[in-house]
């Protein structure tokens, strides 16, 4: 099963970020087997798609969002952080029921899959059914279940994070993969990420935390353990394994120093970190010091979309103006850490990139559009003026997922009917237990 | 002519700021004749849309613009400030004729238009282009020439402006008004703001200008008349006159209680602030002290799009994030910025709500999108999650002007491609002089 895409334009976001013009694309079951010049081929093709006008770049990878949490999407806005939790997130949080997070996870792939999203990090619970979701959808996917390590449920957590990776690791075609989802060093206390380490050495996976994202975690931490979040991590030889840490956002110069020393990915998001005051994350310093760093949306119910379109624009944009300095991040470096970067944040080799080999993860973007004329620059062009509506087809896996606005593996009707349904329920007996 | 939008939502942005359910709104010739209940009507409507699943809202104001830059979106991007404006800028501005500005602003008026922009203000050169592209296009303008009182022109820039003016005042039906546009103080001498300030009492309209965008700017300023910028103004007597002043990014205590006091409009421009790396105004500041603050795209080339969802946006987050506050603009505020205060920081009271008597300037969102569910709260939606291609209808001065995403007054295939083909000659005369 052959695909064709003729004559178009590719940003490949490879090594050299090659720009090719009157370029052939040809993708053969899951992988790209050609990218460049347009030829007259003489083998038949199953598919060929005629790419002028159009733009072939590699789909987006989310690599931090609780997609579930869709669900409750604009549910709590414009509040204090601990009241935004402690009020309004936990309690409905702890309503959810299996189907729920089914439900918000569909939403939000139908959501990504749209607006040019390839790959998602999730860190949530009921993970069997988010997926079940991703397997149905046929998108990228690197699930954990996230682990408190106080309370009743700690040691189910843990339980449930073995069958998890066990039960799902390359499943998909591949496409699924798995790591261990300790929340953040604030709600897993030292004695409960040993038994996260020793959980990690056995099943090889990689480990998903969040870590600084707020002035206020750092001081609790700073308070019970004399320490930074990143310090307290490394005092336990929790960085010497793979890590990806989310938000980063309050860290001290050594923080970086030792996460650049070893190897930590970063998951930037500065749209939730502006959404709920949490602050700015240092991210040319990460970049400067040779961080891998990746861009995530987090959950809708603190962005409040899934668009990393906009995530990309923001982190191109935010730190020109907080660091005075223009050219602070470039449009190249927001989408090296949107697409390819990103995908490496999450420990994938194969996508991000169009390349001969890979895997078939693009998108195309449709390019005659007033905010999109004229072609001075077209990377500028998708960082700085695209909008998810300019994606004309998503591709995962050598699959088509979407074309023309239209999901094709998902019936979106249903989904919307199913999330709206369910919200409305879950307020119906938030009333009831009032 | 009266049009029925039937059973809908309405956001009216009044000074209530009431969302409607099961409403009616009725637009009768210019203007919006009824808000409320929906009913059955005996009356005859030429047209009658279904607003089931859709949301009505005021139109955007987009306080500050240069259309015609539309131009040079992409053509020169993460450089320093002044590179940009002296090396790339203002090179090739010096070459544009009157069909460039003429194109670059159809393009712009094609994508503000599509985006919901139903008022611009904009400040260029070859402003009868502009105008007519406006008068055409069935928009809303404030115009005004573009004035440097330095150099050959600065004189022919004061008669140009009082010509246009006079040509150009209250026409479209109304639609277009006019003002006088000193550029900033840092290009126009006080001995020729003086100028400007006896032709604004001849002509008595409002001043349009640039004030304390950049930290070089006030340290020039303070340099050359030991003052700042808005200090330097209001000794000359110009803040006692109607003026919007855009960016205000870098303002002293002082400066804010002087333009309080004077009842200085502001226009707010997220957007370029950031890409300029200018910085971070004091928005939460300006409006505790009750100063009127619209929201402004800046032109394509500083932006790069003219997108004022992503204003209100960015108005939004930003401040929450640098301020460590999830509270300091909330979305309703946002909202306010992009519509009704943002008509008043044009001088215009007649736009920016949804209410019997006013303009019918208006929108109509799709709501039937996955980042649109579910409904918890459709305010927080249109601020943090909605994207242009959301909007189902533009309506202005009681004429749709875009519909199922089709422009209806604009030739928009004609627009891009006189763009395009502009665009590539201005870099071919370029290449010329080289």
């Amino acid at each position: 099963m052959k695909t064709l895409i003729k004559q178009t334009t590719v940003i490949t976001v490879n090594d050299n970020f090659d720009l090719l013009t009157d370029a052939d694309v040809v993708v053969d079951g899951e992988n790209i087997s050609y990218v460049g010049p347009t030829k007259e081929w003489q083998e038949e093709f199953a598919t060929i798609i005629d790419g002028r006008g159009k733009l072939v770049a590699p789909g987006f990878v989310n690599a931090h969002t609780h997609a579930a949490m869709s669900l409750l999407r604009s549910y709590a806005d414009d509040v204090p952080l601990m009241y935004w939790l402690e009020k309004r997130i936990w309690p409905i949080e702890a309503r959810l029921k299996r189907e729920d997070v089914y439900w918000g996870t569909m939403l939000a792939l139908a959501e990504m899959i749209k607006s040019g999203t390839t790959t998602f990090a999730d860190m949530y619970f009921f993970m069997d059914q988010v997926a079940e979701a991703a397997e149905e959808a046929g998108i990228r996917a690197v699930l954990c279940r996230g682990m408190v390590g106080i309370g009743a449920e700690a040691d189910e957590a843990l339980e449930e994070s073995e069958q998890f990776v066990k039960r799902w690791q390359g499943r998909g075609d591949g496409r699924i993969t798995t790591m261990l989802g300790p929340h953040a060093p604030y709600t897993c206390p030292p004695d409960y990420l040993k038994k996260v380490l020793d959980l990690q050495e056995k099943l090889n996976v990689p480990l998903h935390i969040h870590v600084a994202e707020t002035i206020d975690e750092v001081k609790t931490i700073r308070n019970q353990y004399g320490v930074t979040p990143v310090r307290l991590l490394n005092d336990l030889g929790f960085l010497a394994r793979p890590v990806l840490a989310a938000h980063c956002v309050h860290l001290t110069e050594e923080d970086m120093e030792i996460m650049s020393k070893h190897n930590v990915h970063v998951a930037h998001n500065p749209g939730s970190n502006l959404k709920l005051g949490s602050g700015v994350a240092p991210l040319p310093e990460l970049l400067d010091k040779g961080i891998i760093v990746g861009l995530g949306t987090d959950g809708a119910a603190s962005n409040n979309n899934l668009d990393m379109m906009e995530e990309m624009r923001l982190a191109a944009l935010l730190h020109k103006g907080v660091n005075l300095d223009p050219t602070a991040i470039t449009a190249e470096q927001a989408m090296i850490m949107a697409t390819r970067m990103g995908a490496k944040a999450l420990f994938l080799d194969d996508v991000g990139v169009i390349a001969p080999g890979k895997k078939a993860d693009l998108i195309m973007i449709n390019l005659q559009r007033p905010h999109l004329i004229p072609r001075h620059n077209l990377v500028a062009h998708l960082v700085y003026a695209a909008q998810p509506s300019d994606i004309f087809l998503v591709m995962v896996n050598g699959k088509i997922l979407c074309e023309n606005g239209k999901l094709t593996t998902l019936d979106e009707e249903k989904i919307l009917f199913q999330a709206q349904q369910r919200a409305e329920l879950l307020l119906i007996e938030e009333e009831d237990e009032q």
